[in-house]
């Protein structure tokens, strides 16, 4: 529990759309005492769900108060409902292969404080990634998946288990994660995907795009489900090229997309922002 | 007063920010049965002030109802409260000079029901403005300029008061309106400046920008105060140049800036997602 | 034969790629008095194919004397070269459907001089279109596609051959193309998809965005070929949508990026800045 | 002098405009046997200057032949030219004050080939610069400025000196440089600058543009003279914001247009492709 006063709280909501829900949970804050900082909502036209971020405060309750006023609101409108602390700090692990730019930014992001968490593990099937690792001084698991790819996998979950993550970034991972580990960690685990999605999935993107002749590369920032490259989308980036660009320049400007996707669709996980609905999200900014 | 029972209500709030206003107004729309279908808000870290914008529906109440329903809550917290049916369009007129891009891009985008609003007339003190007004079938007052300003503004506030305009558009508008003028249309008068403000404030902002070499050329819609081109600005759009590009080729690539950002601007006014807040806007996107 | 001494010309260059090239071309110019205004050439590193583009100029010569510099250079090379006055206007047919905002912004950037060409005729196979044709005196044609859709095509091919056109833009004509049509104008033809392809290619590409619950959407301008949204890009725009964003407010957003990746893909086409190689094009600034 | 035959050279070439430039240089080249690999030329229509980056090679000719190709060609149209192995590592050093992420994403682009230089060393008046000049393997230098800043930049000239230093990056080095410092490296020092310049030129720019409400921030990437910010730009970056960002947001988000401008800026630099012409820029993409 967190005894803090000072504290501020993030508290999500999900339910059926309906009059008065808006209502139900900001007069029961009222009522207590409750300060809302900001407030977002959104109603998906076609499911007719609900969907509200709060950020609240209050000088002289903590948890369990906040807990005792929100659950009977929920209850009336037979609502989703979650509150955390804005301090706290999840813990996530760094996954990646061969690439740095997306690892390195990660942490100088996390190190400067833009990235509100505890990064508590990179973990890679290529060695030189742990350099940048040691920098940080976070933890760093070579775990190689030749000869056995369940075997890389096998040790990926332990990593990830021991280290009790909150969620888990690809970052550049270029191994197709098996249905099980993926189903343990849904809507928990977020991939960048270096192409501008739904197009050129798969593998070798930027060579996709070159044959084809874009004018325009992207990245994408999804949380990954069973479907390769399928999964809900958080944010999308994209830059101009040209027919200068061979695939090696393409992938060069597009790793600005990518580290700036990546980057940023973590952050909106972290501070809560995220709502996933079906294959699609909900992105308060 | 409005009867269609199906009508949706935008309400706009502004207060001192304190413990309780979202709850206030939220509680007692709930109580009289009205449907919250979105909510924003911000508070101003520096001023302490409160925004916000709803969106209300209810089934089988009209505007008498809602105004017994807000103005108590807007007692409650010395809070300053608008409603309007967001079927309502305002009353718009377009002032323009020479150039015809600005004028002739929102005819086109009011004519296809993107601007919901009734443009009454089109002004200008140039006459080749007024075949473009006649394709739309808007009354067109041609205002010279010439021997006589103060005559020419004379004429342009007698036309805005028999229309009896909601909002004026300054659409390359090339005179600078009197103060008088202004005021008497605070908050009610927008302008596109072609320049990334406030770099190249004032005359030939696209001779400026190439004599300072830039690399990016922009565009600012702002509302009219007295100081020329410092009114609070809506929105701005930028768009990449090089060295290739001379004075005339800025004002044409700027061009397709100066229509974007003119045209959402007046959206984001007739829709009342805008704020003044001393200098500076909210804007609720 | 253009007389006009005063005259600056377009040149476009292809041919393998070999050393000497350009010296060939450049200094045959130079002796004979002309002046490279400005030049610009690319060489396909896979296939070794070699693009330039001129612009050339003689105070005392016309095009005469330009075509015995230009072919025995292009002979030496083998080299296929052409050459057109900068200040010929190509005729354009322009084709719609039902939506107007390409083809009023086209029309509006002919006449503001930004496009140049000639627009020659306005085709649609929905009548409101001719009103706006009527507005810039551009001949209209009414051509129905019910009850028989090869009547409107061979309709339509006897309106191109009668104007005799030299660019066809589809502007949100939303017929296929029969493939006998689209090989005779190879190369001549521009059309603008309603998506950042290759996603979405086929019908109601922003129903489809929606539904995927992409961050950005887009437009394409293309050549047209015997594929379905499949010929040689030239420009590609896009713009940021959220969850707010219904189907609808999809179409909204993406018109802004039609009406630009259109007009600025007609704009380099008719000022000879494409080259289409194979499946893409080369586009010089 | 480069003996590698397989070399490709980067050739700069500056004169007054006049009829068979072009034609002279690389008809010269091409009498010798050299390939043009790249070409690209800029007139200034006011100035009449003329620029010309090339990129040429020659199977079995090195430097000494390439000069005796060019200065010919040179003194005929008095021009003048230079030209560069582009395998060739200019010498660069960094300079840094508080803020790590351009030093760190510079370091980083070096590193992984972005950037073909050879960054010698790392300089900064604040102390915790140096462990990331560590990570990266290069010579680090504290210079304090307290308590006098002339020793500071006799220091500073010293280390330059001592590396023999092709070009000197300020990133976001918060000290102004002395005019005779400055015009020891004229042409190769450049800054970024953290917002859109002209618009908040000096102190706080962050601070300034929350003050003035603007809907974008920016960064400027400029060669430094004496007048401060006021050096000929290279290359500018914009990002959206909005009324929820103040100013330490604000700073965050235009983080990553200061590295990106700043590299971009840095890369263009290196490759030649830059020429400074009075107040402004020809940049050859």
């Amino acid at each position: 529990m967190n005894d803090n006063l000072e504290e501020l709280w993030c508290v999500r909501v999900t339910c059926d759309d309906q009059t008065g829900v808006v209502a139900e949970f900001t007069s029961a804050l009222a009522r207590e005492g409750w300060n809302i900082l900001d407030a977002q909502q959104h109603t998906d036209q076609s499911s007719g769900r609900f969907f509200m971020r709060l950020e609240v405060h209050h000088g002289m309750s903590g948890e369990n108060a906040l807990a005792e006023t929100l659950l009977p609101a929920a209850e009336l409108v037979h609502a989703d409902v979650k509150w955390l602390p804005m301090s706290r700090k999840p813990r996530v692990a760094i996954l990646a292969s061969k690439t740095t730019h997306c690892v390195v930014d990660l942490l100088e992001r996390w190190r400067t404080g833009e990235l509100n968490c505890e990064v508590v593990c990179v973990v890679a099937n290529h060695e030189h990634i742990g350099v940048h690792a040691s920098w940080y001084d976070v933890p760093f698991y070579h775990v190689p998946f030749r000869p056995s790819k369940s075997e890389g996998f096998a040790a990926i979950e332990g990593i990830l288990d021991q280290h009790d993550v909150d969620l888990t970034v690809l970052a550049r991972f270029m191994q197709i994660m098996p249905a099980e580990l993926v189903g343990q960690h849904e809507g928990r685990m977020l991939n960048i995907h270096h192409s501008f999605l739904p197009s050129f999935a798969g593998a070798k993107p930027y060579h996709q795009a070159h044959e084809k002749g874009v004018k325009l590369v992207g990245a994408t920032c999804h949380y990954v489900t069973a479907d390769l490259d399928q999964g809900p989308i958080l944010e999308q980036e994209v830059v101009r090229v040209s027919h200068r660009d061979g695939p090696e320049e393409l992938r060069r400007k597009g790793r600005v997309c990518e580290r700036e996707a990546l980057a940023h669709g973590v952050k909106l996980h972290l501070e809560g922002r995220v709502f996933v609905h079906g294959q699609k999200t909900v992105v308060f900014p």
